[in-house]
């Protein structure tokens, strides 16, 4: 039954073998690896006006410059990231790069930020995209935390089916995104040049200058708006996907982006400049900036749809790039090995599960704010550009001489990576990017504890170090008669035809008169087995039985204890909850007791009951 | 640790010896079994006017006149309960009725509306109780429906523990009711004799008549005021509790219970009346007549306060009465066997979460809202109530002839709640109370299914019918090798100890290499055993082994299988995460395989790891 139902909801499994890796023209590749970047510049002037409106009374021309800045530093991210597609074609992801050339705890670091990067890009990029409908239809802006998590599970969903990465269907919404914000920032230009460019009526409220003014405030504005970069370094983990020559080919689609993502993020905060638009709760920039251009003709809700459209694609993309890394940890050891294997429908379930769950915990926390999830966000993002970037320069240096340019390339992309770190983390620190900094040490520690255990089963389980005792211990047999029926005998006769060393019965009860009368008729059926007989003042059968075991467990030297527990057979699945509830959770007592838990095999005796017997 | 947190959270176990029955004087009794049938004129006079204002223009005194009906309609069903009183002592809720003298189906429809009714007194006294609240503070009336579940999770915690009901205590809030209610109630009659009773500005919107006029309409109104006798049966449960002589003093109780509930409903109705309130969305109409007469002043919150208390009193009823009968249930065959016990606490821990799930669910499905779980209330308590006040009848033919006064009554209380019975279902049909019909028929259903089911098991098992069989299968012993490590070699020492008729081995490879290198390794290591190795090519890895199962299950005759599995012992609660998962979800196949379930053994061989070895 249930799994009919699984195959209605999944899909039919598929065979390893039907792995193949579509190759992907450049404009398909820019349309793909592009999206989480492009989709970025949807909610990156917000955030910098943001900063900028709560710390001055009036608008300036300071936001563009921030957003030449941005501009340029995407170039110099671009440029480094160029390189890394070159060495490391199979996958530049920075734990990759870490890994070989800085050694375990950068490679740990850069894993746990990319993680949590994944998690973000799948939270912010669904609020941004449900805040662009929002903005459409102000109606259903009370729901955006379901909606939200209804997209998450959606996208849960569609990835659990195995969504290939179609590169006509999925390269779609980037030529809408693309085409739509190239005619509104063309449009726009054209209405600034000849003097019509409608300009808002929301006016910023004057405040109060919060304290921080001039170089501050600027890098304040700066470190919010460097949640454009997001997603910049999604084409070097994809260089497979390109065709030959693919590192070339990926590095020119690298390129064409960066100059493209830069163009629209500059004519935006133009934009935003010229319309004096101010950031409003329930409607995005982009919203207000469309409305004033085309009022609400087809063209705006084209401009807001094709938005939502690149955002959901965006966050799509951590749905194959989170488990992926996932299941790379779980290679090295760092990660529980269920996240390791390929599931029926060649998707890596595990990885998918636990990115939607943390991902619509962030979505309900952060109450459908984009604004509240920037900080992580970006904190977390250049923490993984600058690991990366140093493990390219110590690259460089074990290669050798005549590296010198490319040292200076990933140089320079180092230094202004971790620059633009610190001013995050400092000017968003108080509000949030804290928490990153606790998040990643706990990620790092249990991938540790993780790797450490599985490194010392491994040796104790090994062929090599290891012998097997010469003698076996005796075998001591317990059965736990719970009530004197067929299934106790049963038990019994199956516990002496393993001929064990010695047979004991165990009872329960909870009425003193019950127990009584049960040892009597024990002793009819089989005098010359033991039975204890154990009063449970408390009502409880695990912790009795628990303590049984222990206390039996030490009288015979060399043996090991066998509980065997006579259970109906289940022939339907709804008897699951009719019967064999109590040794459920003794199952679970016994797994979790470490002075127990290797010092005894469980033997299931099932009852027989025929078939035709059973409704 | 699990369990340390348990005990902080509920409190240590208590010995089944610490049951200890409190008597109660007939004050606390009044108190504490009249608090669901008291409370319950919080909300009835609203029902009813909620009915006259929908289909009348304007107010009038026939709401009075319905009050005065139902009041005399409690006389009746209060006499009729002094009656099952006296007769059953040790419990008269109707299953105990029913199955005495109407037999089985009767028995089960009545218990069916009874656990019915219990989940919905728990949802209706809650939101109810929430009501008063948000009257008295609005602005939380956003937060109604997340408000309410905290209160059922409060009640489960509290019932957890193991609430006893001390009859001080909880006297309280039914005592500061009744104050509080009779100083409105005497304080509005006096100024309304003295001509100075205040009138409501909310006038009532006049709307078209909705169809129903005249005796229909006061049908409609009469069926919902009836939501003003739910809980008055309650003294009939709980007779054991009262000083000696019990049965005598529970009935004095339940006479007072009724005078008291009927003064009470009445005095509303009337003051409803006086003022000319009409029901509004977010302030309940107690609210409303409080206000007019005491303003803001400290007895309006006394009065709001002592409403919300004993409504939460009277949701907290059901958690007593439904666990009670569903271990009624349970021991007599109708309930799965987990409800029949105390669990440490002396409390049946799963009946209160069954509650606790349910009475969750109806606040969340109703939105917080009384009027909409009302419908379904009243029509599940007058079933109970005829069938009850049937049994009764029965009961006194069956005790022969001199018994014509006892008939009288209880047939008068049958004919009475028979005829409102058929009058709340069919006002409320179309309106919710439909869902009780699918509802009852689905709980007796599912209840003779498990009755059947036990009752077979039983049979099979019972010594007096069964024979063990002669001769013990063979046994057929699988090894499920995973790795070709120590656990695998153990395994197979350990297999070879049985003695059993033969060995297999199985490994499923998910890469073919991987697959013919243990093989290799196997030979080497074990020559004279079988292994077979079978390549999964969907990735799965407990389907190919429930397979292999059920292929070898027929290859021998007369053979049973055990099948070993190597295992890693868990040593720390997370190992449970980082090992043994697919051997989990096996066991879960093989358990619910009924081809394969009654046919094998599961052998759990753990891998014995020094604990020094293990951090």
């Amino acid at each position: 039954m249930f799994k009919n139902l699984r195959e209605k909801l999944l899909g039919k499994p598929l065979a390893t073998s039907a792995i193949v890796m579509e190759k992907l023209t450049n404009l398909q590749g820019l349309a793909i690896f592009g999206s989480d970047a492009l989709s970025s510049t949807a909610y990156a002037t917000e955030e910098i006006l943001l900063v900028l409106v709560a710390g001055m009374a009036s608008l300036s021309i300071v936001s563009v410059y921030i957003a030449l800045a941005i501009a340029a530093l995407i170039f110099v991210v671009a440029f480094s990231y160029r390189q890394v597609i070159y060495e490391y074609p199979q996958g530049g992801g920075v734990y990759n790069v870490a890994i070989k050339n800085l050694g375990e705890y950068p490679a740990l670091i850069g894993a746990a930020s990319l993680l949590i990067d994944y998690v973000l890009t799948a939270a912010v990029s669904t609020t941004a995209g449900i805040a662009a409908i929002t903005s459409a239809f102000p109606e259903i802006y009370p729901h955006r935390v379901a909606l939200g998590i209804v997209v998450i599970i959606f996208l849960t969903w569609a990835n659990l089916r195995g969504v290939r990465e179609s590169g006509k269907l999925f390269a779609l919404p980037t030529y809408f995104f693309l085409a739509s914000f190239f005619i509104m920032i063309g449009y726009g230009a054209w209405k600034f040049l000849n003097g019509t460019f409608p300009v808002s009526h929301v006016t910023a409220i004057p405040m109060e200058p919060i304290g921080a003014l001039g170089i501050v405030l600027i890098l304040h504005a700066f470190a919010s708006g460097c949640a454009a970069m997001t997603g910049i370094e999604a084409t070097s983990n994809g260089v497979g996907a390109f065709q030959a020559p693919e590192s070339k080919n990926a590095a020119k689609t690298l390129m064409w982006m960066a100059t493209v993502l830069g163009i629209i993020f500059l004519g935006i905060s133009s934009l935003a400049f010229w319309a004096k638009v101010v950031p409003i709760a329930n409607e995005t920039i982009i919203s207000q900036i469309a409305r004033l251009l085309f009022d609400h003709n087809i063209i705006y809700y084209f401009i807001q749809f094709s938005t939502a459209l690149i955002l959901l694609l965006a966050a799509n993309t951590p749905f194959a790039g989170f488990p992926r890394v996932a299941s790379q940890l779980a290679h090295d050891g760092y990660f529980p090995t269920q996240f390791l294997n390929l599931g029926s429908r060649l998707v890596f379930a595990n990885g998918i599960f636990l990115l939607s769950l943390f991902a619509s915990l962030l979505i309900f926390l952060s109450q459908g704010s984009v604004h509240a999830l920037i900080p992580l966000y970006a904190v977390g993002v250049f923490l993984g550009f600058s690991i990366s970037q140093f493990g390219m320069i110590i690259h460089w240096f074990k290669k050798g001489y005549g590296q010198l340019k490319k040292i200076l390339i990933n140089g320079a992309g180092f230094i202004s990576t971790i620059i633009v770190f610190f001013i995050v983390l400092y000017s968003k620190f108080l509000i949030g990017a804290w928490i990153l900094i606790p998040a990643v040490v706990l990620i790092v520690f249990i991938m540790k504890g993780i790797k450490k255990h599985y490194t010392r089963t491994a040796n104790i389980l090994s062929l090599e170090n290891n012998m097997l005792p010469e003698i076996m211990p005796e075998k001591t047999m317990i059965i736990l008669v719970q009530a004197m029926d067929m299934g106790a005998l049963y038990a019994l006769k199956m516990a002496r035809s393993f001929q064990p060393a010695r047979i004991l019965a165990l009872h329960i009860a909870t009425d003193r008169a019950e127990g009584e009368d049960l040892k009597q008729q024990w002793r009819k059926y089989a005098p010359d087995i033991e039975i204890d007989v154990l009063f449970s003042e408390y009502r409880d059968l695990v912790n009795p039985i628990i303590n049984f075991l222990k206390s039996t467990d030490k009288r015979w030297a060399n043996d090991r204890l066998t509980l065997i527990v006579p259970q109906v057979a289940l022939t339907r699945w709804w008897h699951y909850f009719l019967h064999n509830q109590t040794m459920r959770r003794l199952q679970l007592a016994i797994d979790g007791d470490p002075d127990l838990n290797p010092d005894i095999f469980e033997v299931t005796v099932k009852t027989i009951i025929p078939k035709s017997a059973i409704r």
